[in-house]
């Protein structure tokens, strides 16, 4: 007998989950819409070489990568993965989006604001909560250079949040281009701004001892960690200039932090966190992440990367994205909610499998479904008290038995 | 640069497109769920060993396999597939719910009634509308093994059909027992049968003659081959008994084809079609296919399929389904209905993106959106009348200015 559990990482999405995803995505689709975002859709499968060229970071080491077809692969102990794959599943929808809005950006809007939802796929190390297929819901606008367009997103974001039953969550808000001078000019050279910035995002883990332990270990000079993290720990939006000279990218901050929290009026808070930093090789300016409650992990995140379609295309074009994780929103819900699991006005028709007269009792079933009923047909079994028991499962208002009930029975 | 083209067979799903499958797709699922069938969701890559043992017929050769991770390959010239593989995408939709069935079978209502949306995958070649990726709707009914749950599935994928605005197309109905019973008549073997349907299935291609000439080519007896025919070309609703002996089999074909005809209303069509096959491999009952106007492909299929689960679970497990081809569908209501492209009521509103007060800007779209528009903001450009001539697309109702203009602008 074969096994019948599916693929390590992955899992099957029974129907009380199915209902409840299927209501938040059409609630958060709906928000993006309204906002002025089209929908696109990508295949789940890339070019191997366009992934792997990408600025994937961790990603590219967790790639699912698929075998080539119709040609007698070159099979020798050194072959490597790109003699024996030309395609690999996608581990985002920013870079699928990069390369969409290239192959077909002279029938689009500009700017473009796309809406994403899909599946994406990492090879992580299976753990509680994490999945090796996952979906994201994502919103991006393409071609806008100034920061009305993070505002549109953070702004947008938040809405479908609260729209899905979340509040009080905190949109976190940091830019990359302070972050590199205040690394640099603590004495780091630039290109240590990327191990330094993998040390600093362990902040709310390790604290700031432990991130200053790590950065020592790693052979940095006591003086040049000192600097930095005087300034990591000390920086706020109030002294801002004291620790940073950049005039555009502390404009772009401010009036991004101010603005939100206008917008907020109170149902959600907007902070800077220059311990943010966000893994994504591919951010340039402005990033963002949203934290809710005591959970250890954001629920949403994103940021700009104006040099991604540039890869693709002759000219740059400036791009921001903000990406919700359904997954963890899903399992908030799923654990904090009970409510999330609302019972659809529905019943089940009990009939006679013996009568032969499916078409009658079809005809029962869809008076009731005309006046707004789910309607499940369901055959008589002989130990009918038996049955019945079986079927109040919480997911039906009550049932009926064909040629005999009027009314709806409670269970 | 590299090429920003999606893989091979595969396309970009443009906004246009997107909304209308949008839509399409909630209405399907509407009158699924309306009919008592509940969604689940399987991963898109299931273990390669399920995906091969398994009845696939012509599909297990268009398999994309995914490389096996974590472990040293066995690169050698003899390497098989399950050597460098472990994964595989899924080619349809029947065999992981049949794996979803047996792992889950404790928590589901019985019946249970499946609805499944989603992309399979096969590496056909690539040609006019036809994919490498593409989405089906299936709904399965698994634990009926009367034909109730073939009436059931058939009503509620006709209703699906009209709800998006199809009609006048014809179920074709056929019975795999019924087929054998005349191939193994007319003095055909056993193990022959398979290879006698995939010459009947060409029927509506090549003809009768065509496919007499196919079967004698084979090597097959012209008096074997004779008397199929005139069975294949004679059996009809009235003269079933003349030709066929297997008195359940043919009870089950005609219930389900009078009973359907009732409830058709004269919106569509219900045949007895002989020479309907099916390639899958693991039909074992009555099966079923919609054909529409003068397409050369059917818009949904479906049979049962009563073996399948036994696979993965201690016992047998009585099974039918229906699945609706979405490309097709979609491809036929953007060539045929112009109306599908419906205009949301979706307006502009344009600011000034110097004056530096986006708060504002999104306050006033706010209004808008409660009056249920879907509002798009634009900074504006110093030419704005070559602006506003670039955003008349059809797309949109009209436009505002902020600041400026109180009521909405047609272009």
């Amino acid at each position: 007998m074969i096994s019948s559990k599916p693929v390590r990482g992955t899992r099957d999405i029974l129907p009380e989950e199915a209902k409840i995803r299927d209501r938040l995505e059409q609630q958060i689709l709906a928000v993006y819409r309204a906002h002025g975002f089209s929908r696109i859709e990508t295949p789940v499968m890339e070019n191997l070489e366009l992934l792997l060229g990408s600025d994937g970071g961790e990603n590219l080491k967790m790639l699912f990568t698929v075998l080539k077809r119709g040609e007698k692969l070159n099979l020798n102990p050194d072959a490597s993965v790109l003699d024996l794959c030309d395609m690999g599943l996608r581990f985002d929808l920013t870079l699928p989006l990069s390369r969409f809005y290239s192959n077909n950006q002279e029938v689009l809007e500009t700017p473009f604001k796309a809406i994403q939802i899909g599946n994406v796929f990492r090879a992580e190390r299976p753990q509680k909560g994490r999945f090796r297929a996952f979906k994201q819901c994502d919103i991006d606008i393409i071609g806008d250079p100034t920061v009305s367009a993070e505002i549109e997103l953070i702004d947008t974001t938040a809405k479908a949040l609260l729209a899905i039953g979340f509040s009080g969550f905190t949109i976190k808000v940091n830019h990359r281009q302070l972050l590199s001078e205040v690394i640099i000019k603590a004495g780091f050279a630039a290109d240590q701004v990327g191990s330094v910035c993998i040390s600093l995002d362990k902040m709310d883990k390790i604290g700031a001892a432990g991130v200053t332990g790590e950065l020592l270990e790693k052979g940095h000079e006591q003086q040049k960690v000192n600097q930095l993290m005087a300034c990591v720990t000390g920086i706020n939006l109030d002294n801002l200039e004291k620790w940073v000279e950049d005039a555009a990218s502390i404009g772009d901050l401010t009036q991004v932090i101010s603005t939100v929290k206008t917008l907020a009026k109170e149902q959600f808070d907007v902070v800077f966190d220059f311990s943010l930093i966000r893994g994504m090789g591919y951010y340039t300016g402005l990033i963002f992440e949203v934290s809710y409650g005591l959970y250890g992990y954001s629920i949403a995140g994103g940021g700009r990367y104006d040099n991604m379609i540039g890869k693709y295309n002759k000219v740059s074009v400036p791009a921001v994205g903000f990406s919700i994780g359904f997954e963890r929103i899903i399992s908030i819900l799923m654990e904090e909610q009970q409510d999330a699991r609302q019972i659809d006005p529905a019943i089940i028709l009990f009939y006679d499998a013996q009568i032969n007269n499916m078409g009658a009792v079809i005809g029962v079933a869809d008076c009731w479904r005309n006046e707004g009923y789910r309607v499940n047909l369901v055959a008589m079994k002989k130990k009918f008290g038996k049955q019945i028991a079986a079927w109040d499962n919480g997911q039906y208002e009550g049932f009926l038995v064909f040629g005999r009930d009027e009314e709806i029975k409670k269970f």
